[in-house]
């Protein structure tokens, strides 16, 4: 196989990111189809201008076309699972966006498919691509940072979402922060074992209304003895806040934000310069085209794939831990939420 | 009174600092007298060299003279206590490194006597006074941070202290932390009411032998609502690592630490920079001379000291329920270790 | 006219560039054509893939072909000149590479018949697109900076070329410092009227020995009164090292260099980061885009052209007085080499 | 000798920087007196608070004064030479404050009579002792940037002098740049051989009225072949701009500017940080001691001084040269001001 033919399911923000990024910046991978249940004409434009053959409100058209390659599922959570058994079934490769399913047991289920068909799933944790946060890992693999004692993700949104959005999200543990536990997971070397979560509505009573919160700090233990803190709030003003800092026995690494411009103006009053890049479209921008590249890599040439269905079940887990935490006020063993 | 004549106790390095402070870098204080049960003859020489009058192993003598106002007190932590009392009995003015006591009752029983003598008392949390956190405090002040929602605190030393130390110390959150805790109060402008703490033995076997921790997260909840987090570790191989950040509503403040000198050195390999200042007697330098001009200046003008020793019981509480937390692997309030 | 449609003349590197930002970021824009004089097979491959519909050896087949709008010229540097002559003739809008010809006579002709044609012409300064120094240029523009009193430019390559290319490249003013004198000019808002030019041999004797220099410090005059210095090194081991800095009555700004990634890595030995982005292909990545966007949205919406044929011409003017400069060690106005 | 007796004559406002150095900060040197021609009750007061034994209006009775070992000459420049004469003559060490004189030739005379008298002599260029550019000196030292081929300097004040002063001054290069040429010099590890002045009035009108100017541009040739430059200006409203930056065969080391505090503050609007520390009484506090310790270790231990009245004379010379260069439109080589 030379080039990866590719289908992409749901044409919503994040299905348009990859399928251009398919069509554009990866000469391996091609989008041959797109489907989506709630078709429109623009989404059907686009596709057709991007080359792809067929275009449809059946995702099972992609399923039963012999000459897609694999699928990247990007319609809505509740469906993840049952797009994953169904490509699995039909021996297509799978990506998928996390979080895979709500239901811990939902997503085993999907694994075992995945398993039994002998096919790959990769999951869209992006930021284990993104520049600053690989350069990281490289450190601490290089043996520069020596063993990992302690892992620091700052993780703050511009805004906050509707307190509609929030209701049906699942919550701030698997909504937001599960990109944060995978992150810790990445850059710790090692699974996590307990959390902590505290927690609070500072943002917006809205928020607390629908049953979450906007404001949190999550304490980790991890199997290697190292530990962990991510801190997370839904609202920085000015901007996607995403640092992380790996310190251990040789040394320490810290990744600040991206900027859009490194100018200084300096005036009788201060010193200024830029805000961080907006948000998730802006600073990961590159990321997302690293994780497909990587995606389509690992089939063409036969290896694992860098964010498995297994990390997504672990990060899972840690997202039900800490909101079990949260309830009951005391740190929570993964092993505890297991299914 | 223009000038406060000024009697230090204790001529360890710490005192010395402040012996030196006082004599050159406070006009408007004066070393009048040392007292120091162990006193030799390089530290007889050394007062004598700073113009002090009265240079004694007896501290009572400095308590006894009246041409001294006030009594710095940097002997060894188990006599602070007794000398305060003492001191507030001989109604001098009182300045006293930190902590108090190891016990928060004796603590308490000190804080009485300095009440009923009317006198002033502040203790030695010098971190207030630095040109960085002073800064962010500013910052918080003048609205520009808005309500403050989260305050993270990192706190590493370059080296770790021997096990015969460790043993005697009072564990990482008396000897340590408790300088964080402060500076956590002093940032979110609130008491510390919760709080979780994780640890670990990373970074020498003997202090876990010893019977205490060496990495520490620790998780804090304030009356405001805010959260916090402060991450500690007896050793960073790069330095003493001092940061501070206080985020809001409506943004937030970063303090980097302090390095030797600003020169970036671009080679074929890397652009490289130094290392932070190396331990607290070069970062704190400034801010050991401001916490003495402060407390001066609050004698001279009858004002309130800037950390009292409320500041200090209630350090000392935090630090007690960090210990607590730790043991039984479950948040504490600092209502349950009150005495 | 809602998608220019154009044809590229050269197939090399920079060719290569133009062509796949066309086809790829701008969906305005269009690649209808390549023709390249040594066409390969390589090529032929590329330019199809890139969907484009005539691929020639012959560019006169791209001006005779009424279906494209624009050409975008990059051929080798003693063909530009004949290349927009025959474009405009042929109704043809142009973008050129720089610098339009190593003759001031021979672009003054070319922009006659530009001119004369009535169509517009874009030089290829891609730097004025680049989103640091465009930042700069927005501060003084929005005031911030005040009346432009300096403007210094630090511009150096990472690896020299070799003696042969430094041979037939016209010089360091003319191959490299072109780039500078146009940002000086855009930075200034006003036209350099004077230079003086300070030059040595300090990185290859070979460059000395093909008659040129590879290290030169250029200090500018400019109508507005400003003054400005520009310095050059052929080899900066550390990389493509880009810096603008522009000072005023009211304020200053500097870009620093953009770097791959913003870690820091803290050893017991200092504290490293990356290099520079390592030449003008990463770094100017988007500028190329930019620069194509802008050319395609001026021809479009009937525009001026952010980089004209008379920009270039006096770049090539002070590039001609620096020449001078050095050559008789004297400052030299511009005047002096207008033909 | 063990402790260096020095008398310090001028009580302006460098002489009291020196003596409160001398004073309070150098344990091996002493405030021994004071000589000032308008002395003062408030100068007289403050002389004898650091310990003057004696303070008079008459510097001659510093020089005839058997136990004083060096004289610290801080009063106003036209006196300078004279004093050194007689300072010499009279067997005492000298440290000066820079210029020597504003004519070359005295300054050769004041040499001569201290080579005569085979005494020390060492001038106030601080800036050499600047923790900042001092490392970047080492790294040049240690190997680290390889030949040296450039030296940018870039020295911006951040309010102009009255044109009164600029009048006295001697003019910008004599009153300002001459620092700068020290720098250049001290850095480049070689002399200037030639310079070219750009200049303009920018700042002040009157400044130029005054005969001067207040934006300078001056390129450098140095004997080792590097070529360097220096740029001035009476006025950054951001406040004082001490950069440099030496680039080489092996690397470059850049200095940036001291800042007060480390802290940056995020806003919705940008990313804030401090200023330059004001001027050089907050930026160059720590080298003022610094020299003075150096001189003091260079007398008590017989070494040579770490600025030599040949480095005043060589940078006056550089100077003259600039001056000359403005005022004739050309490159001026040294040996055409030599004397």
């Amino acid at each position: 196989m030379e080039v990866l033919r590719t289908g992409v399911i749901g044409a919503g923000r994040i299905g348009k990111i990859h399928g251009e990024n398919i069509a554009r910046f990866i000469p391996q991978s091609r989008l041959e189809g797109l489907a989506d249940i709630h078709l429109g004409a623009e989404q059907e434009a686009w596709a057709r201008g991007l080359g792809a053959r067929i275009v449809s409100k059946e995702p099972e058209e992609l399923l039963a076309d012999p000459a897609i390659d694999a699928v990247i599922i990007c319609s809505s959570t509740d469906t993840h699972a049952d797009f994953i058994i169904a490509a699995a079934g039909a021996g297509k490769q799978v990506f998928c966006e996390k979080p895979i399913d709500l239901s811990a047991a939902k997503v085993r289920t999907a694994l075992e498919a995945v398993k039994n068909a002998g096919v790959k799933l990769q999951i869209g944790f992006n930021r284990r691509f993104d520049h600053n946060f690989r350069r990281i890992r490289e450190h601490t693999l290089a043996g520069e940072i020596g063993q990992v004692q302690v892992v620091k993700i700052t993780s703050r949104d511009p805004a906050p979402p509707s307190p509609a959005y929030v209701a049906a999200s699942g919550g701030i543990f698997i909504d937001m922060m599960i990109h944060d536990f995978d992150m810790a997971r990445f850059q710790a070397g090692s699974e996590i074992t307990e959390v902590y979560a505290a927690g609070a509505v500072l943002v917006d009573p809205e928020i607390g209304r629908a049953g979450d919160i906007d404001t949190a700090m999550v304490t980790l233990r991890f199997a290697s003895g190292a530990i962990g803190v991510i801190d997370n709030s839904r609202k920085a003003v000015y901007g996607y806040d995403q640092r992380v800092e790996v310190f251990g026995s040789r040394g320490a690494a810290l990744a600040e934000n991206d900027l859009p411009n490194t100018v200084k103006l300096y005036t009788e009053d201060a010193v200024t310069g830029e805000k961080p890049l907006y948000f998730f479209l802006e600073r990961y921008r590159q990321a997302f085209v690293d994780e497909m590249i990587s995606f389509t890599e690992s089939i063409l040439h036969n290896k694992s794939v860098a964010v498995s269905g297994e990390d997504g079940l672990e990060n899972m887990y840690a997202a039900l831990a800490a909101g079990k935490s949260l309830k009951e006020k005391r740190p929570v063993l993964i092993d505890e939420v297991r299914v």
